[in-house]
């Protein structure tokens, strides 16, 4: 960390700056400009905010010059993480497609979507029971009872599955019947819940918070890091900006940064990003040609009598075209696709 | 609603359209232009995303018109809303001052903020139990016995007290020991936990989420309102946007925009919005004259030792100081600030 | 356009609003929902701005139906325009790299990179002369003398030339020297300027504002198409948002929504949206992925000499192998890459 | 400036940084963390770009840490510049109040809005003459005629001008006729014209950019003063965000920010940053609680006749109200509202 000091501090001041930080156990270097002190202080990066420096008299700013986070960072580990889930491996050469309807509406609807992404190479089920919805008078999710229709699609298909929980109660169910546990958008700062996962053991899809930096991100998988759980997966998913053409922006730069500055694998959601079915496949494409290692890619029988995100969903048809495309850009960068062994 | 059709849409696209509409009982006023034809729909807002039109062929694009939200706006109650909360009025002629520390820190602490912000004249009483944190390795509330010290504060001084729940738990622990359930930024789209402040019928403070449009937390208000809970107050502490100079960009627009669309009070909390102890004092000033019903203010006893937030937390003095310019500002729009009787 | 009234608008108010409306060409429909009147008005797009009806008693908002572009949509022309100049096409089946420095800084530095370039298959040459500082301490250019040695570079090397202009003086002096006019982000909505190449006939090469949304960037290129300049580049570079892990973040959707909306090539600059040179290659092919007809790459015979964004700069050996990754992503979306013949 | 090496770093690498920071003059300090080398620098802030670090191997980032600009910062002057033009004095203890009609559309339109906002109090007239529009198909100014009716205007009111140039020529014709020149938010990063401003030696009103942070604003601010023109004027204008209920947003924080980092007066403009009638009082109060210098208002003899901004225009009635209000605002804050003498 430095501590910038203002033009006028006087030695009393720069003095009750030194002291403080000492007694955290800072190690001090002064500079010494033109015109003014600088404070370089080698010490625990997690602690600097409850230091108080930034209201201490004399005191301009404090520039923090080591990342906050420690065990998801590459840094603490140099080689790429690869999660591991019954028979798929993510992270690993080849890049994951998940698939599935936005929510599950009724046994048919799941079913049929199973077997659909399936048999276009699909290696994971995706499919809500709990859904957020910005108005209180939209389809809110089957819950428990959807649940049971992914377990049964699963023990059919062979699929792994995935779904989105959204506080302690849906968690808890979510452990009995699902493979992965999705953490939305709107909870990546929902701490407790990030603690929860965390002590579940289970594998989770950590969704980037649509106003979350990167930084902000790599924290809410330490969270989950922290309680002994490293099967995170991480989910761009778009961030929001001043555009308004797409839903959100898909910020696919944060492909290679992510897995720049962290060891676990990321994946990328076109569907949510954009908000429009044209879309999805230039960015699913562009998401794999930019070192992604997987897709979340909303995919319904029916896209029209969706009850949540129609004008996103792909038709099996277009997954189909889609997934033929995905393995020729995956060769393209060295990599394959994984698909089932039918 | 407006549906806008293709330059293509052949006669039978537009009859799917119209049969679909029709279907879901929304009278239709066919608009035709120089080369392209226009839908003109008059039915429930509430339903247009379950109508998948969107993905029906020859269908361009879907233009709201109305508003989603009802029961929150101003249409719905011409007169402005006031919560009443023990003998405090928010949203009548005077503003209101809630203040106090970020997070309960100790016994001493809090009785001590306590005093010293109703010497001040603050009505009510802000204190955080539960924490969300950015890091996993941040402090992270003293939770009930936090609360616990709240309710005694309380007791002593007569001011009403609010403070930041979580989830289901802390919400339940919350409804013993304080007046008012604060609901924070990150959790504005929390829909479960909007849900159940709502059914507990206890006065809410929704602050607005950092990536929120005022739409949003109209809407967010709305699923707190339509469990019966019509005592909700609104906060605006900030937005996201690229200026770094800010923790947030401070958007007092949103107060004639909310109080204009919403029959709701709207308070500001300039403390989060811009980080910074300096920058308190005029944004407080600006949010009363722009017409907000409220502030909500970081006030420590020794704000450089503070567990959270010290750097944007005013000293008593300072606050002492704020207090007595309010005053000036809100008689010059008109208006008083409330005090408490010594 | 749609204009909505308030619920309390009286007969003799929507009375003025219809007679403004016919006044000025516009044909009336009056659609009557439950509690609300809403009128649709067919008529010029271009010309609702000036009609004042916000303003007029009674009149909640303006919805406009259709885009305020023209000359520039896919409508007006369902193929897509190819910018032909000397031997290169910009928007046919060929991806298109132009690279080479930001400035240009010497005579040996320029020629070397042409030649560094044209060897590994780009098509164009890049380099500036007159460079928009954020400083103004900083290298602002080597202004007339750049430009005659981008015209030696041009005939040395055969390839075609691309140079930034920043006001009249400097526009006329590139259309002497070089074959495309870029117009820079800062200057998108300098519209004298916009109009000033329209007129000039020289092909443009149109980068997206950092705050532009695609509407305006559109609407940027109409300026210039509307003085009988069609000859138009679309060039997305990135947009600001709260995220700083990047220098800004590149809108890859933008891609196939403007490809979508508007017959002109898109090209997409990874160098200036990223502004690390790690992340270059990965954007690069990512925006190849997502269809764009051509990239925009600052290379440097040594990056850490150059005098203006040299951090963002490949070096001839990193372009190398980026332009062999391009060719792999390039087929698998069924283009090749545009290479000179030696 | 802080230069962080990779963990990776070895001895060879941090000698040639060393180098090449000591080769321009820089001082070294190196801290040795417990992981990690950082080399804080002590030099010329103003030449850290064109050192090429970030591209040396070993380096992982470079942090500055003074502020880029000089002459206008704070800390080369402490106290507070006046900008005097004629009789008027922006900056010092009275509030300034600019008003008239986005666009000069005619002599008496021109002449009945000078007579009207003199009456209510304004100190400064302005009136757009050259019209940056985003469309090519709206009324784009009257030009020098436009220009001429300013300095009519103002022999017969006794009101000081400000008026908006966009290029070299128009700024040639400004000054020939007006008092204050503008750089528009479109321009402010158009740095031949800031120059050109700067050599003039005519006050200018620097508008900030609707994607710039207060940093570049300073800069801007800088490229004016560096050519010996210290009299300059900023103005806040709003922001671009994601948030559409206004046009943009205005962030006031910037007014206490700009004003802690700058000796420069700031005032607001309301009109264009809400976009809306009914939301430019309360913005306009809100700015001089905030402390802002003055304020740019839209007024409009006849809104919803003209032909740019009617819909953010006040009438002279609203216009009058607002400077009874404002008159009480900046009592509030100890200060007045400068008026002209009848």
């Amino acid at each position: 960390m430095v501590v910038v000091m203002n033009l006028s501090a006087d030695p009393e001041q720069i003095n009750s700056v030194q002291q403080r930080l000492e007694q955290f156990g800072f190690e001090i270097h002064m500079i010494r400009g033109v015109n003014r002190l600088v404070i370089g202080a080698v010490g625990d990066r997690r602690i600097i905010s409850s230091l108080g420096l930034e209201t201490m008299p004399g005191v301009e700013s404090i520039v923090p010059i080591m990342k906050p986070y420690k065990l998801v960072s590459r840094e603490s580990k140099g080689e790429s993480s690869v999660v591991k889930v019954k028979d798929v491996s993510i992270g690993g050469d080849e890049v994951i497609v998940i698939a599935g309807p936005c929510a599950v509406e009724s046994r048919e609807q799941l079913l049929t979507a199973a077997r659909q992404v399936r048999r276009a190479g699909a290696a994971i089920l995706r499919g809500g029971a709990f859904k957020p919805r910005t108005s209180p008078y939209a389809f809110q999710g089957l819950e428990e009872e959807g649940l049971k229709l992914l377990a049964e699609a699963s023990e059919e298909t062979g699929l792994v599955t995935v779904t989105e929980v959204i506080d302690q109660m849906s968690l808890e169910l979510a452990m009995k019947y699902v493979d992965i546990i999705q953490i939305g958008a709107r909870n990546m700062q929902n701490f407790h819940l990030l603690r929860s996962v965390g002590r579940s053991g289970k594998p989770v899809l950590l969704k980037r918070g649509l106003s979350a930096t990167i930084e902000e991100w790599l924290m809410a998988a330490e969270y989950v890091v922290s309680e002994g759980n490293e099967s995170v997966i991480l989910c761009e998913r778009g961030i929001r900006t001043f555009e308004n053409a797409t839903r959100n922006t898909l910020d696919l730069s944060a492909v290679p940064v992510a897995k720049g500055q962290s060891h676990l694998p990321v994946i990328v959601d076109p569907s949510h990003a954009t908000g429009h079915l044209r879309l999805v496949a230039p960015m699913a494409r562009a998401a794999v040609a930019a070192g992604a290692d997987g897709l979340l890619i909303e995919v319904h029988p029916e896209p029209h009598k969706a009850l949540c995100d129609g004008p996103q969903s792909l038709t099996p048809e277009d997954f189909e075209r889609l997934m033929a495309e995905l393995k020729l850009v995956a060769a393209a960068v060295g990599r394959g696709v994984r698909e089932m062994v039918m």
